[in-house]
Order: structure tokens, then C-alpha cells, then sequence
């Protein structure tokens, strides 16, 4: 089996800083996002989509949406369980992670597609009002996890999760699109001081 | 335990549909969300996101966001398998929901939020050319799922799962949003008339 990636898409990140928390090796294929190679018919049969990253298994079976292969390693490797463990605790780590993808990680997303030069061609329209609008929902957002990890030691609780690894690729991801952590949201900073010491967030 | 909700927004109707699905009986409590029940200190208590539904265990612990009081139950009660099963079989329903949710759920409620009159005090700034453009990836969504139920009876293959239900309230969430499923996507029209026949779809 292989994941079909863009290696500087933060999508793929995710998924790659999973796998190296699980301690699971596979093989990545690179393909250029920005340059059309997703919308070639080959690629457009494994994901009509034409997103990456795409787990593809041994019988050309294709698994789309890096969730989905995160979860699809989640049950065949569970140990460490990286979406919760218990009823409750995966009920917590699904709500927390998807504050943090729906919250965080898409405003962030639409501010970066809505403003960047660059997505002006995989974006139509792009439409400034509404990439302006969502940076101060990325602030609302930031506020509240700030608040959470006041008294949490990770995004979830007590134990590192998918939710704290899609929330580090988020506020990496707020470079590129020109934003930035406000100082004063200081447990966001602890935190993601702690996640990025983590050798998975090298992956 | 119970669930707090405001029945007519899609949302709760989603969870309400899991529900009758698994054949779970559980109490539920109205708060109306356009009359500001949900930015109330105790609720907010409950949710900092202020969003329905909520359900809040026996315990006082609450859990908020659709699906995760979906997977909730789906650990509680396993039968019938809402989330799919097996390794391969959770990960093509999780793959299938996030297309339904990212891709046609959420686009739909784009267009409510920001074309709708009575939505200007929830959404701020509504941002009319945001809507608009909303319609035609809708529309693009619609056309890769109807290609999808040309050769599945439900959306993540031949089991009824959760990615029907959000589905099926995405596309109820049309007429609110005024937008309608073309006549020429065959499948999408078939696939709706069936899961609209269940009993659940009345809950």
C-alpha cells in the first residue's frame, strides 16, 4: 500500500505526523497539487475529488480524506489510540477535534484560498470580503481553545490526540496564509511549544 | 441523560434520525437558538460554541457537536452499524461522510447563512457573492454523488450509514436554503425517495 501526497500540502501533514505517532512506516508518491497532476484521469479514478492525500491499498482499493486514513490505521494499529478510548473519550476527542478542523483549521483554510495570490486559480471566485471575514473568526476560535488549555493539558484532555495534531497543522498553516497567535493567548503557545517538540512533528 | 436542541435546525435532526435508527428512546429538551437561549451563562457552561444539540450525561459531562453524539451511541449500542465495519469498512464511511459534510452539507448551509434575511443577526457580515458562489459547488457536489449512486444503493457502499442521514438532511436543508436537487440526477432522486421512506427520516 501507498499515500499518494502533496509533501508541502498540510493535509498530508496530518496524516504523515499520525503514522509517526503510531510508528508506522509506508511509502509516499508525491504528486504537484498546484500544477494539475490531481485532475489526470488515473488520479481522478482513485479520488473523483482530486484531493490529496489518497491511501491506496494493495488492491487498488482508494481511501480518500485524511481522517479517513487516520481512522483506517486507528483500527489496525490502536495502540497508541490517537482518536480516544472508551465510549466518552472518542465521543470528547470527535467533538474536540472537530472544533478544532471546523473552528480552526477550515477558517484558516478560507482565509489562505480567499486572499493568496497563489490560489487564485484553484479558487473561483476568490472573494476578499470573505477571507477578511474569517480572520476574526480564526481570533474567536483561538480564544476559546486558549480557555480550554488553561486547564488541559492537550486539546482533548490528558492524552495527545488527532485533535492536537490537526490543530498544530492549522496554526502552521497560519504562516502561509499571514496570520498570526496573538501573545497573549499564552496556553496556545505552551501547548504548541509541547506538540512541535513531539519527533512526529518533523514527519 | 438528555439532549438539549432546537428541533427544526438540521443539526439535531440529524441525531434524532441516528437515534431512530438504533431504536434509542432519550429525552430531549427545546431551547430556541434564534432567540439567544444558547448564549446564556449556563448553557455556554455546557458548550463555549453555543451550538445545538448537546447531550448532557447523568453526570453533568457534556457532549456537543452531531457527530460526536452520534459516535457516542455507536459505541454503546454497536447494532446496526452506523459508522460502518471493520477496518476498511469505517474508513470508506468516514471517506464518504466528510464528502457529504465538507462537500454538500456545508455548502448548503454557506448559502442559507449568508443569502437568508433571517440569518443577517447570526451571520456577520453575510456575504451575499459568498452564497452565490456556494450554488454552483453545491450543484458540482450533487453531480459526483448522483455518479456515485449510479452503481451503490447508499453512499458509502451497500449499508445504510451516517453519511445517508447527513445527506439526507443536507438535502432537506435545501428548500430553507432555496435550492433544489436537478431533475437529471436520476440517482440522487432515487437514493432520496428510499431513505425518506424509513421511519427514521420522520424523527
Amino acid at each position: 500500500m501507498r499515500i499518494i501526497e502533496t509533501r508541502r500540502a498540510p493535509n498530508p501533514r496530518r496524516v504523515r505526523i499520525f503514522l509517526a505517532e503510531k510508528g508506522i512506516d509506508i511509502t509516499f508518491e508525491e504528486r504537484d497539487l498546484m500544477s494539475g497532476d490531481l485532475s489526470s484521469t488515473d488520479f481522478q479514478t482513485k479520488n473523483p475529488w482530486q484531493r490529496v492525500p489518497c491511501l491506496v491499498l494493495d488492491d487498488g482499493h482508494a481511501i480518500s480524506e485524511s481522517v479517513a486514513i487516520c481512522r483506517y490505521f486507528e483500527e489496525l494499529n490502536p495502540e497508541p489510540p490517537l482518536f480516544g478510548s472508551g465510549a466518552r473519550g472518542r465521543a470528547d476527542v470527535e467533538m474536540w477535534h472537530r472544533r478544532v478542523e471546523l473552528g480552526l483549521f477550515d477558517r484558516i483554510t478560507q482565509v489562505f484560498r480567499h486572499l493568496h495570490p497563489r490560489m487564485a486559480h484553484l479558487e473561483k471566485p476568490q472573494i476578499a470580503l470573505w477571507g477578511e471575514a474569517n480572520k476574526s473568526k480564526v481570533i474567536d476560535e483561538l480564544s476559546r481553545l486558549n480557555a480550554r488549555l488553561q486547564s488541559s493539558k492537550f486539546i482533548a484532555g490528558d492524552a495527545f490526540s488527532i485533535a492536537d495534531i490537526t490543530a498544530l497543522v492549522a496554526i502552521d498553516f497560519m504562516k502561509p496564509a499571514k496570520l498570526t497567535v496573538p501573545d497573549e493567548f499564552k496556553n496556545i503557545v505552551r501547548w504548541h511549544a509541547d506538540v512541535s517538540a513531539r519527533p512526529s512533528a518533523n514527519a
